[in-house]
């Protein structure tokens, strides 16, 4: 027998007695003001993910890498604000999130980053999406999609592969209409 | 039709006529005293991992990280050896290979590493895989399998799940007899 079935849900005064997961047929208990609106929650997400693409445009612009940026966000504030560092640094691992991982790491001096996202500005790469995992980073949001840093040549592997072979909760959003493919439209002058 | 079916092999004279990938009915050409034996090739792969190993038991001996090691090593010379530095950084992504591929990187002023080869003491993790990917290693030979880091609660994430899914061609080699098992029962007592 699947042990996961014998486990209560959290909310036990709620339940409907079965003991099969989580899952109730009663309405989820209302969080009053804490829960943002649907709207305010995307311009959130808007709002940082923005910053990353800057941080993008900003990291070719002086030459420091490819056309990536990300910020780690805690508590609504944004903790870190990076780009690639691959061609600056002379490092391979150095793109946004790995700089932004480490960066963040030492400012709040800690090596977990349970308490943060992560918002990319585009979809993450492997290696990339390994570091979120041992970040144990909660949340990830991105932009663009791997498949457009591929059409102008860049690696589009994702870390798709091998996140439903037993991966970790991490809430994963796909963020549209960002701009964030335009990215490498406006940059492969500098690249191709 | 299979546009690989269309590629004829690249020892062309050697061939057989067939022009299906790059297999060959003939005997491979032989490459006289450049080519080692394979007891010699072992030796070479045992000595090189030996120093992986070594690195993971110091890195646990002096407190920097978790016990793996990893050996960069270009024309038979060590570039560098390191190991995990994840609780001495205060990094999450300073596994042992990424340590050593940004060090190597460091040291030989070059972002491609295409020349090199990397030993490590343990089955490599996505996050590691991807960044042997990125560095454009040519070779990557380890001792323990992730199996073995798992079994005392350490990650046993491999990139087995995406290497299949249009990964670069990359030489994977196993190292068996190496006593890299052995680390993870040895040092168990510092983690557990």
């Amino acid at each position: 027998m699947n042990p996961k079935k014998l486990k209560c849900c959290p909310w036990c005064g709620y339940g409907t007695g079965t003991r099969y997961g989580y899952r109730t047929t009663r309405k989820q208990p209302f969080f009053g003001s804490q829960k943002p609106s649907r709207r305010a929650a995307e311009d959130r997400d808007h709002k940082f993910l923005r910053i990353a693409i800057e941080e993008a445009y900003k990291g070719v612009e002086c030459g420091d890498g490819r056309p990536y940026g990300a910020v780690i966000v805690r508590n609504d504030e944004v903790v870190v604000s990076c780009h690639n560092m691959v061609l600056r640094n002379k490092d391979p691992t150095a793109h946004a999130e790995i700089t932004a991982i480490r960066e963040a790491s030492q400012k709040l001096d800690q090596i977990s980053l349970a308490d943060c996202e992560i918002y990319a500005s585009c979809e993450s790469c492997p290696m990339c999406f390994g570091a979120i995992h041992f970040s144990r980073i909660k949340r990830l949001a991105y932009g663009a999609t791997a498949e457009a840093a591929g059409s102008i040549g860049f690696s589009s592997f994702t870390g798709d592969a091998w996140k439903d072979a037993g991966f970790p909760q991490l809430e994963i959003k796909k963020i549209d209409d960002s701009g964030a493919e335009q990215v490498f439209e406006m940059t492969k002058g500098k690249f191709i």
